[in-house]
Parts: C-alpha cells; structure tokens; sequence
C-alpha cells in the first residue's frame, strides 16, 4: 500500500522572527491562510490516508504538528536529534515496512508551497508508479524557473518509459555559471519529492549507506535513541541516490516553491503593483520590491526598495530582501536576548 | 525684569510616530534623557526665574507641559488656534508687558537641543543686554555647521558694539547654492533665540505689522479668542523683524540644533562606529548610518545603510534617512487608521 512521509524538521531560524522553534515555518500560513505543513497533508486527499501518512519531527515541534495536522500519535516519528533527511527516511520507510512488508513510500516536506494540487497528485502517482514498475528509487524533478544556485539539479539520462528517464547525474548546489548552463542542458530542480518502495530502499541502503546501515538493528530493536546516537548524519541524496545505480527522475508538472527564505514570499504571495507583498497591517508608500510581513504592528515604509521589514514575536527586523539566506549568520552575531524567542 | 517666552506649540508630526499631538517633539526626551521643553527651562536656571516664564502652546498639549514644566497656571498662554510665532510672540510680550510695563523679553522654543547651557547663558545675557542698551530688536544668530536649506539666515551690518551689531539682511530658506555663499560671507543662521524690551517690540509692531497691531485692543479687553480670530498669520521674522529698522544680531557661543527631523537625531546623539544611532533595545548588524528608535520592541537591522526605523506608539516607520523631512507629506497619504495616533 502507499504510504506518505512528512518531513517536518527544522530549526525555525530562516524565519526569524516570525518563525520560532517551537513555531517553524511549516507552522505558519506564510503562502496562504493554511500552513504549509497542513497544506502538505490536505494535498495527499485521496492519494494515502491520515493513517498511513508518518510524520518525521523533533521534540520542540511534534506536539503542535500532530494537533495541526491530527496525525495518530503512533505515526509521529521524533527523532532524537536532527541528522539530516538520510536517517529521517530510512526511520520513516522501516517503519512503513514493519507496519506493512509491501508498502510504497512518497516522501516530501512539510515547507511547500504548491499551486496545482491536481498536478502534484498525477506527478506523485507516476512517480510511485514508477519506482513499482521500474524497481527504482524516484525522484521528482522541476523544470527550473530561474538559475537558482541553493538547490540540487538532476541531469536525466535514458528513458525508461514516457515520463521516467533514468538519472545521469546529480549536481549540488552549482555556481551561477553551472546552474545556467544545467538549465540550458535539461538539468532539472531536486525537489525532494521522492517515491519508493522500501524493500528497493533498504537494499540500496544496505548496499550504498555506512554511515546508516550497520545500526538499523538498533531500529527492529525499538532503540531509536540508540539508533540515532550510533549512526553519521547524512543526507538522503548524498547517502543514497547519489551512489545508487537505480535511481529514476519524474517531471513534476506542477508550481513548486521550497520558501527557503523571506524572500520566496515574493513567489507565493500576491504583490501591490509595485512589486510589495505586504501581510498583515502595513503600508508601502512610494516603496517597491518590499516585504512588510506584520503579526504585530503595522508597518509603514516610505521610499525604500527592496526591503524585508518583518513584526512578530517581539522582534522587529529590517534586512534587504537579496540577503534573506543571511538570517543564520545574524542570529549567529545577535546577543542572545535579542535573538531567542519562545 | 527679565521675562522668559518659551514657544511650545506643533502639531506633532515631524517624529511620527514617536511624536503625536498630546506628545509632541518638545516633549519627548529626543537629545537625552530630558525632554526638550524641560531642559529649554532648566537652562534658565539663574536668568529667569520660572514665575516670570511665559509659555505659549496649544490646548492638546498645555496641560501636559505645565504638568511637566512646572509651569504656574495663570503662565501657560494657550492659544485658541496655531497662527504662526508672530501673534504668539507679540501676545507674550504684551502679557509681560501687562504685569511688568519694563520687562525684558527673551524668547525661544521648545523644541531646541544646545550642548553648552553656560554658553547659552552668556549669549542670552548678551542678547538682553543689546536689547537695552541698543533700543533694538536683537536675535541670536548661529555660526553655520553646513549648508542647510531649511533655516532663515541673518546677514549682519555694521557693528553695534563688541558683540552687537546691525542687521543688513534676512533671507529665509536659500537654495543650496545661495546657502554656500551665505556661509561664505559670513552669514549666520536665524535661531529664533530673540530678546528685546517690551515697549520697542510693541512700538516696531505698531509701525510695521498690521496683521496683528489693529487687533491688540482685544488682548487688553482679554477677549483672546477673539484677538486670534481677528489677526492674520504671520511670523515673527516676516511680520516684524524683516520690516523694522532697529534689528540687530548677536552671535550665539554655543552648539543649537533644532531637532527638525529624524535625520538631526544623528547630530544630538552618541553613534556607535558605524554611525548609527540606537535609541532603545535593538542591533544594528552590518549597518551604518542608521537611527534605530525603540520605544517598544527591538529592532534588528542587518545590512542596511541610511534608515531610519521606529517603534513608537503602535507603529513602525521604516524611510530613508534622507528622506525624513518628508513625513508630512507621508502622512497625508497614510490612511487615517494607521496615521491616527493618540
């Protein structure tokens, strides 16, 4: 049976100071009304139900995840410490394996932003699809919109039938030059949306993954603790797709926005004609290319460009909107009352 | 006797939202930790007592500023409508003159931030001084520190003594150029810092401005509302001092600012290295040249330059600090429910 995996982790620091520990992104209604996490799970209607949909998380966050998102607590996975998304998945796909030997596994994370849900769920079924058909790993690429350099690309490789194309090759994170040249080439977006099912994951994690793969008795041991103390994060296309031979690429036909930063809000959310996005009370006067994002107070800007001016949670912050992927670095230099928040 | 006239009026715009119209600037400790009004009265400590201190302001504010200024009741001369600092200063003088038909008056504003309090003394005693000895209208006149565009300037003339001499010329708001050639020859800047005897303001008023002279019947009658309500508008400088012959200026020793705007914060107060002024909790990371004022919660700019930020009274202001002269015309834009502070 199909079974979906949450990922849910998160520090809630590219947010800040709206996003919180115990409040992350995928918590807040940051592209609509809905958070993204209760986006992610309406989007599965009638694709895998509730009770089979496992939620991977931390501590600080689970609580108010599976009251949000009314998940059956025994499908809340905490992990014990974050260990990037290898761990997260090979947990998360045991687990559907113990509860079901047969089980497909679509995986993906709780911060999208999606415009086509009809789309995402035609993607998703071929890629599910695909990895039963082809005994493949599956990842779903998109089509790149801009020469993003913070992203993976997937160059595909050999047809396998009318949308599934063996992968080639993965790319990290290029530079500026590398990622225009991989658009022009057909490279396409890692999204992080991933199809399996786990007898293929867990061979190919037996046979590729060291880091993970000797302590996985630790897992059918019910040791979680122990489990994650004993293994080396890793993340799940550098500990596996990147060294597995039977990794397959789907074309995700739908919009897609991972809302990394502030700056994707210019994305997700409907601008004023001078480019502004403003939420909550505010007002951009003669401003253009500004973010006013107000839980607070209302913002007033006047005669700036290109601003994030943000009011939540006591803090209020003002950066330019191209040095958004900077907030880890400020919270990094910010004294400590200032920075921590609840 | 020495009278003190302290002109205390203002819409309370020009530090929105700090300032509003029951808290205006003169009110607000901008330079300091004293507001300005109390330090404009503290700084006559020894020159004039303060029962023979006249302080004219607006009904909004003068309960606040008697409250805070220590003010004897039958002192506080409210005005029944803003007419400008002609009406209010001749009004003034005739009330010093109705207890004490020899007073000396020596007017100022409230609103004033001046570093050297024994300095202010000296130039004010001085300018009472010239006042008297003279016969004349006397206004201090300030060495100029930069080219600004925003303040009258006195062009001195023949000498009067040491210390006085006469006025060849005013010229009100100069472009930029005029403004440096101003300086260069020696031009000084109108303060507004004036002294004069009661009976040569009145007699120069009776010659030159009748806007206000016909009406002055009125105030001897008490009917003050119906005096304000008779006069034209005008200021001091073009109603009188501009019109009369028997002006002259005395150069002030000391360091004024007349905190016009956001923008002077960065001249009355500490900067740290990058030249940003931080009032109040907040962090200017990789910023410079920036005001943060906080009288709410903290503000943290990272990699910014020339803003200013406020939190005050329910709202945030984010303006290039350039720009801050143009808050007026801001707040004409401003919906009423974002403008409208209490």
């Amino acid at each position: 049976m199909r079974w979906g995996v949450l990922l849910a982790g998160g520090s809630g620091t590219r947010f800040w100071p709206l996003s919180t520990p115990s409040h992350p992104k995928q918590l807040l209604p940051l592209a609509g009304t809905q958070s993204t996490a209760e986006a992610a799970v309406a989007r599965l209607d009638g694709l895998i139900p509730r009770e089979r949909l496992l939620v991977v998380t931390g501590a600080a966050l689970a609580p108010r995840l599976a009251e949000a998102l009314r998940i059956p607590p025994e499908n809340m996975l905490v992990e014990p410490r974050a260990a990037s998304t290898g761990p997260a998945l090979i947990w998360a796909s045991c687990e559907a394996a113990r509860r079901d030997p047969d089980a497909e596994v679509l995986s993906m994370h709780a911060d999208w932003s999606i415009a086509d849900e009809g789309a995402f769920r035609t993607t998703a079924t071929l890629a599910l699809d695909a990895a039963r058909t082809h005994d493949r790993l599956v990842t779903v690429g998109m089509v790149p919109s801009r020469p993003e350099t913070g992203y993976g690309y997937i160059v595909p490789g050999a047809p396998l039938d009318d949308s599934a194309r063996n992968v080639a090759r993965f790319q990290e994170k290029p530079d500026a030059a590398t990622a225009l040249d991989l658009m022009a080439a057909g490279a396409l977006w890692n999204s992080g949306l991933f199809a399996w099912t786990v007898t293929r994951l867990l061979a190919e994690v037996a046979q590729h993954t060291p880091e993970v793969a000797p302590h996985l008795t630790l897992l059918d041991e019910g040791r979680v603790e122990d489990f994650f103390a004993a293994l080396t994060p890793v993340s799940i296309d550098v500990g596996v797709l990147e060294r597995s031979r039977r990794v397959a690429v789907v074309r995700g036909a739908f919009t897609w926005d991972d809302i990394g930063t502030w700056e994707a809000l210019t994305r997700v959310r409907p601008k004023d004609p001078s480019g502004n996005v403003v939420a909550g009370p505010g007002f951009a006067h003669e401003s253009s290319d500004c973010i006013l994002w107000s839980s607070g107070d209302p913002i007033i800007t006047s005669q700036v460009q290109d601003l994030i001016v943000v009011h939540a949670n006591g803090r209020i912050l003002v950066m330019p909107r191209e040095r958004s992927a900077d907030i880890k670095k400020l919270l990094d230099t910010l004294p400590p009352e200032l920075r921590d928040l609840q």
